[in-house]
């Protein structure tokens, strides 16, 4: 696999969310559908990274994998299909070529896909150099990219077995209870460290969502980001702090929509090719996240669709 | 005297100053009168900093400077009267009481001023903390406020003198040439470094502008005004660097008008209330300004009004 | 009044104290006496902002306050006087001139002086900058000076009156409980928004101290600052985070002998020279604190000396 | 191939480039043999990034790439022998397995390995974060580890040619001058857009290194390298600025043997598995390096050894 492509978000106030997203994540529009419009970060070299989804709850409607090659894509399919998923071929989704669709182990709807339109510049004075596709200054968050995808499980294990086994993921760290079980993986299809991370869903509940990230450029640009969502109006959960794992420096606020969105930057890039998966201990996570923040209990708890 | 008030800049092309003043260095628009728009930083006190005026050519109008009470004001009035400096009262300017305005001996207008409206805090969802005027997350760069300006006088000590003795400002820094020459000064108010300087006008002219710089709080912010101004086309003269003396970090640009502007940040303050004033010789300077930077001859030679 | 000049902090465990001045907090040691090390940080213009004190608790041993001249040290004086504070006057003391001692009504020992003893360059290759006083790049957090002191107080009031009539302090900001009672109070000397700040000691206590604050650049420093903690065994209270009042950046730890210490960078100056005091609602207060941060009950116990 | 492992310079004066490199950039010392220390950034999973060896000249002693697998070294070296390269494989290195050394078309010698030794944690108290291998806060700046090579060749294609089909690098961007030859190319194993550069060397030679970069976090901390830099005389050769190409921030400067270093961060990830090659031309090059920065004609012409 090459990388996450794009997450569909549901959203019961889409006008609302949409708002927030060009106006507060500074997201540029680039295709309307009927009940979806189409989001990019400035640097992200598909044509969108978040496809916003008019519905009666919030959550994620499918992530969008990138294979490697056209082969790979084949190859992947005839696996999935051999180890008995089911799922279809989509024809004309906008920005890429054919996907094949199926739902994950713990209920979430994936698909892969190699053909993709690529972006073009930003048009405008002054010309851009070549390698840059938007224009920086406008309102909002710097966003560069979609970061990651953090889905609930109620049960991790499989969903993680699923990812590495049948995505070719790689799983650079996991989190091992006391009770010897899994309550979360990060995996990656790359050498960032974290693209879908799986956290066991204490509800029970299948196919939620916990986050949805961006990617921004430097720490000072998550704290803008702060400063920005209490400007605007945007609930931030968790202010700007570390995370244990990863050294990744985030924010947590929630759409209008209800999902939870993090902004983030900083997490190491993982350069060995075959690294062991770091196991870390319940006991290591509850010495403290980072350097020490509090997290609130919704952050344990709340996904998206919201049960309550 | 308390600080430097606002400064009022000249423009042969106000509707383009004026996107670049709001859409590129993120200033508000507070007033517009017949021939000029008042705009301010996010966090300034009084209504404006900036007052953008259509005139034939760029260059300065004016500098306010606002007065530490108003029996203050009266005894500057009379001590400038008594010095023989001809001046006028000035009623009815938006923003701020009757001003004593006069022209300072290198050319330049000064206004001096006690009564201010103060600025309440701008509309909107949801309430800003009691202390905060306005809202972060618009477009362009995050301007705090007007910084300082800098003047070019043909004759530098003169200049100084009538700063130091008749407006009562502080002299923290100056540049003395190889022949014992004063080349530059830096003048204070108060504990901030510099907030009125004075370069030589190497053309022998009289009134000219160096540059009006503009407060952003970090460096990284410096940095993020580079890249807006490059995306937006606005033209950089110096690009991010830190100067030598008071170790302040900049930007500078040229406002479409043709005045230059610079963004800077991080000057050290003066906490010292009698502080020798320290004596820079020309070879200290050559040695190379801050980390090394090269200065472009412009930035030695051109001031508005352009004399070519 | 000119500005808060030193703090002398007592601590039980005076090399392990040292050692996280030096070390973690990058103060450089510039005077030794027999019970106390005299300590900098890069860009003091007097010889030290913090004096160390061995002691058997930890607690603050004085704060000094520099005037503005020597006569108003004099006038200072006779008004205490006058008022019937008593109060003695202390000579040799390292680095600064005779100075006035006396407690203020709340049991905190002040000292008032006008001599002082400024810093030279440290010596070594290259040659620095004029009006640079350290070189950095040794270990530990990049601190620039003293910033401000909190002190605690069992009743706030008469510690705010005496320090805005005797000291002549500016009273910018204050926290008013629902009964009506001051429980902080926000005072300075110039433009920075705090350097002395009395909150309420809940313990009834007097003589306390909340925290003693140091100043850096950037709120990317304080986020160094407090990876630096972590990894050198600095406990962290209250992770960087942003105050509401003030809009300060701020990371708040305990240094070895028990006192509460902040890394401070950010704060607003306060160029209105007569500004309204903001009176602040508790109601404002619970809203949350800058970004919602969530501050430990430590915070709003704890000060050295311990009571416990 | 998986990514850069580590470089080795050259310098005649090791005992002032070990200084440097460990007090300025902040690399610990992990090991020693006759001639050469192995030092290592904060966060390499390897033992070490940079082998400096005393040496007559200043320049590039070898380079070392680490395969993705075992069986990949087998390959590589049978398709590096098969067309016709000569090589030799050298046993019992410090921190790695068998490597097969070469000599790539323009000079440089090239190592490949698979087996390496995995860094553990420094020892101390507190205990760090499971995937953390070094402890903050120590002198210098906070480089993380290695970044790229940028390496001169008298002609640029075969080079790029050799990298491309030999060592399986991608080959992101290209500058292509007005008579279609190649004068740069940006190559590298993985998502990070620049490990192995070549550049066109003016004066004919072979086998000479253009820098050594090395990556921090932030731009901030770029810019802290420079302070520190100037205040601990490391020469600067260009202060902190831009690139065009990639959007990497940058610092470049000369340690005490004579070579280029660079600190750097900040260039997009490429996400794209099969991008286009980006061919960039010498008119867009003169147009200015990011915000017109003027780089001095030693950064043209200058590499190490030095031909003068």
């Amino acid at each position: 696999m090459a990388h996450l492509g794009h997450v569909e978000l549901l959203t019961p106030r889409p006008e609302d969310s949409l708002r927030c997203f060009v106006d507060v994540l500074g997201l540029r529009e680039v295709h309307r559908s009927a009940d979806s419009v189409y989001l990019r970060g400035e640097s992200e070299y598909e044509r969108y990274g978040l496809k916003l989804t008019a519905a009666p709850c919030a959550g994620i409607g499918h992530l969008g994998l990138r294979t490697t090659a056209a082969r790979a894509l084949e190859r992947r399919v005839a696996a999935l299909q051999q180890a008995g998923v089911a799922g279809a071929w989509i024809e004309g989704e906008f920005g890429h070529g054919p996907a094949f669709r199926f739902t994950a182990p713990q209920g979430h709807a994936i698909e892969l896909y190699w053909e993709t339109e690529r972006q073009t510049q930003e048009p405008g004075e002054p010309p851009l150099p070549r390698d840059r596709l938007g224009r920086r200054g406008g309102p909002g968050v710097a966003t560069r990219r979609l970061d990651h995808v953090n889905l609930l499980a109620a049960d991790v294990s499989p969903a993680r077995d699923f990812a590495w086994r049948h995505l070719g993921l790689s799983l650079y760290d996991e989190l091992r209870e006391d009770d010897g079980s899994t309550s979360a993986a990060w995996l990656s299809a790359g050498q960032r460290p974290l693209e879908l991370v799986y956290t066991r869903d204490r509800s029970g509940s299948s196919g939620r969502l916990h986050h949805v990230a961006f990617w921004v450029d430097t720490r000072e640009e998550v704290l803008r980001a702060a400063d920005i969502f209490i400007d605007r109006g945007v609930p931030i959960e968790v202010p700007p702090a570390q995370h244990t794992i990863g050294r990744s420096f985030f924010l947590y606020g929630f759409e209008p929509g209800g999902n939870r969105i993090e902004v983030t930057t900083g997490a190491d890039l993982v350069l060995d090719p075959d690294p062991p998966t770091r196991i870390w201990t319940a006991a290591e996570r509850r010495r403290g996240i980072g350097w020490g923040t509090v997290f609130p209990p919704s952050w344990h708890d709340y996904g998206t669709p919201d049960n309550d």
